[in-house]
């Protein structure tokens, strides 16, 4: 069996680690930071990937695919956009290796490049050169493209999935004839985050904007959903950024509009990475290792054929493929437990271990009966079920579970989400792990003071801010406009 | 309507860049030599991506995903490996940028590496170092494994889809107990590839195995297939490499076999790339712009709806969307063209330059006569044709478009093969553009004087060599094994 996964009240951190590792999900790999994505981590991603891009379709937009490399000037172009990428880029300065005299391969200094590139950290600055030669008139507008790509950010902490050098993500990059128009696409898509977090992620999430501090370089404003891991803190799920007319400028991107003026194109980017998985993992899994969401999980179910004799093992056999086969004509995703030269008890936490939401075991026994042992993941919940009927069940049982994750983790999430009124309050909740809804005076003096502190952040300022009452910031005393709301992050 | 294409008897290769232009599937970057997939191009390459990846899995693989980066020191590791690919690759050497005195941006000397990365030009050695660690005992094998990735090799003479920087691609990269597995493994992912081109890209292929001079660096043995251009010249269109043990052996790769003793592992790896839409634009287009196979086209059928005052507007699009409605119904891809400004041929030539199998154009008269104008992209023939039973003849003629298309290419194969004797027949058939069979004395120093003299490569050995009769090269008399396949080659 593999190695037990550590309690997380033990310790978070190895928890987490242990439950990719046993997951089968990821590991680190030679290159620092980068991570090798293992087989059941990919299935896992296709999934997420194939839905999200179905979703990214339905909204009218289609994908392309643009260069790893940037050359080095376009970084300069957009101000904040160079300040927020430079410190962590991979810069590709040669075309060629060559022995020295060791006979070591080093790079051929007369292969050094002229201008250097960059392997793209988001891809912006390379994508708005092109639109300013593909858009000349608001006739070539609304441009709806995302593209499915590899980005690289140096990291000095890397952490599996949830911080690595190179990960994988998407970028969409639209745009538009009007700032309506954009502001409504970059909504459109938080909306878009908002409803695959929650339906296929089970991943309760709040939307809102980030403050001046925490947006992203080159952003007008960055939209964004925030979901409570396990031990309270925040992981920032996706973000849709306003780009005003920003990179248009830098990349002098003009329109003629209908009344034939030369206008600068308005646009929008929004991402999710590779990232969601650190997520998935810290919303779902337990101490028996990785769970997952029925509707995104590589095999929703397992069958594990038991028999003790060679007499037992055609039967039992026949019975499981015959089974296979019923659940995979109902569209259910199906995976066969072949390995019979370990114990049953083996073979299940295996499972476990990987995360399939639901496991079905027949024996000799369930053969007589026309049973069926079915047990879930989530709640480790065993039940003797007739054969009979039994894609039905199982549908319905994979629903149910899909529907209880989102339960349990949006009760966590209320249980350990405070509105606070002072200070003191503010740093006991953050303390123990939590959500704390603040008052805050709106500058970033006050929001560095309380980060220095707390070590929290200020994770979103709700979109419905009107509604809420103002008051006083609990750390200043200097009017303040509205709740804001604060984590510990990763 | 966009740019007229050059005819291909006036100018191949300026006919392939129009036919790429006007297709909308790619065009050049700023980052030399790496291209821009466009939407129309990219919903191409996802469909042949989608349709391998079933065959992949089919076939009992699973994907991963290993880093963007590969260690300086691994490519070291063999040495046939470093010689075939050192000169051609990206090195990054600094994880920062800084500004120098005078502003610009450079990559900063602190951030300099300790060790220098290569961007993957494939993943062998990354990927066998790995497979060290996952190895241990024949229990652990096979391991049948791919990734779909970015891979760059620098290019001097780059060409779009033929030869760019960066290309997109997969990776099979199995691992196995025997020679015996390994082989037929090869051998199968081979046969893969081939269905691929014959019954999807509609493009005939020939297979064999390469002379060690065209071999990929470190592999024991390479397999091909070969499709004829248009003009006579030769693709390579896929490869899957028998490694032997020279990958196991770099990278210590051992396992104990049933009988408790140590060995080296046995290995395979496999590759397309977006060099494979190349072929198929070179395969079936014409002098009209892209021809794509019905069962790729990101599109199968574009219904244009015509009307010419706003009274008959609305009969004629409710007309169409219903069309539209039973076409999707049965599985078909289609697309509503929504340009009403602009003339009816205008909008038909631009479906015809994006290679839509099949236009389906509904005005008033035919609203009045319950018909439709069916018109087939590869053989430019129209038709009209009754609304009642579309659907059924919309899918029956996209088959047969589908099969025409293969029986095209087939007979221009055959048409331009020779078998030949001499080496001014050699000579002839080469210098017209087509295929030769022609026996050669099994030197790399015939093969390099045939290349120097004509351009001609040897393409293939076939599988089959036993059954073909021996004789003398066409060159130096010198006997030889049986005839190989000689052409000019992209
Ligand atoms: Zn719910
Ligand atoms: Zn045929």
């Amino acid at each position: 069996m593999a190695d037990a996964v550590t309690p997380r009240d033990e310790d978070y951190s190895q928890w987490y680690q242990d439950v990719v590792r046993n997951g089968q999900l990821a590991e680190n790999s030679p290159a620092r930071g980068c991570m090798i994505i293992k087989p059941n981590g990919m299935a896992l991603w296709e999934n997420m990937r194939d839905q999200l891009d179905q979703m990214f379709k339905d909204t009218g937009h289609q994908n392309y695919y643009f260069p790893l490399f940037i050359p080095e000037r376009y970084m300069e172009r957009e101000a904040e956009h160079v300040e927020g990428f430079a410190k962590e880029c991979a810069v590709v300065t040669h075309s060629r290796l060559t022995q020295d005299e060791e006979g070591d391969l080093v790079p051929d200094p007369e292969s050094e490049l002229g201008e250097n590139y960059i392997v793209r950290p988001t891809s912006e600055t390379i994508i708005w050169d092109t639109y300013s030669k593909w858009i000349q008139s608001y006739r070539d507008l609304p441009l709806l493209y995302n593209q499915w790509a590899n980005v690289v950010r140096w990291e000095m902490r890397p952490r599996l999935f949830l911080r690595t050098a190179e990960f994988l993500w998407q970028e969409g990059h639209t745009a538009h004839a009007t700032e309506t128009e954009a502001v409504e696409e970059a909504e459109r898509m938080l909306d878009v985050y908002t409803t695959f977090a929650e339906e296929y992620m089970a991943m309760p999430v709040l939307q809102g904007r980030k403050t001046e501090s925490e947006r992203f370089p080159g952003a007008v404003d960055t939209y964004c959903i925030e979901a409570m891991m396990q031990d309270g803190k925040a992981l920032q799920a996706g973000t849709s950024h306003f780009l005003g007319q920003n990179f248009a400028k830098a990349f002098d991107c003009t329109f003629t509009n209908e009344d034939n003026e030369e206008e600068y194109v308005w646009a929008t980017s929004w991402g999710v990475s590779t990232r969601l998985i650190g997520g998935l993992i810290m919303t779902h899994s337990d101490d028996q290792g990785l769970v997952l969401p029925p509707k995104l999980a590589p095999h929703q179910v397992v069958i594990v054929p038991l028999f003790f004799d060679d007499d037992q093992e055609g039967p039992v056999m026949e019975t499981c493929e015959r089974l296979q086969e019923r659940l995979e004509d109902h569209g259910i995703r199906v995976k066969m437990d072949q390995n019979h030269t370990q114990s049953p008890g083996w073979r299940f936490s295996e499972h476990e271990l990987r995360g399939v939401p639901l496991r079905l075991a027949i024996g000799p026994r369930d053969l007589e009966n026309d049973n069926v042992e079915m047990a879930r993941r989530d709640t480790q919940e065993k039940e003797v079920v007739p054969q009979d009927g039994i894609a039905e069940r199982v549908s319905d049982t994979l629903d149910d579970i899909q529907h209880a994750l989102h339960e349990r983790a949006q009760d966590r999430q209320a249980d350990n989400t405070r509105v606070v009124e002072d200070y003191d309050a503010f740093r006991e909740v953050i303390g123990r792990g939590g959500f704390a809804w603040a008052h805050w005076d709106g500058t970033p003096e006050t929001e560095a003071r309380i980060q220095e502190e707390t070590s929290a952040t200020i994770r979103l300022i709700p979109f419905d801010r009107e509604d809420h009452e103002e008051g006083e910031d609990m750390l200043t005393g200097e009017p303040s406009e509205g709740r804001v709301l604060f984590a510990q992050a990763y």
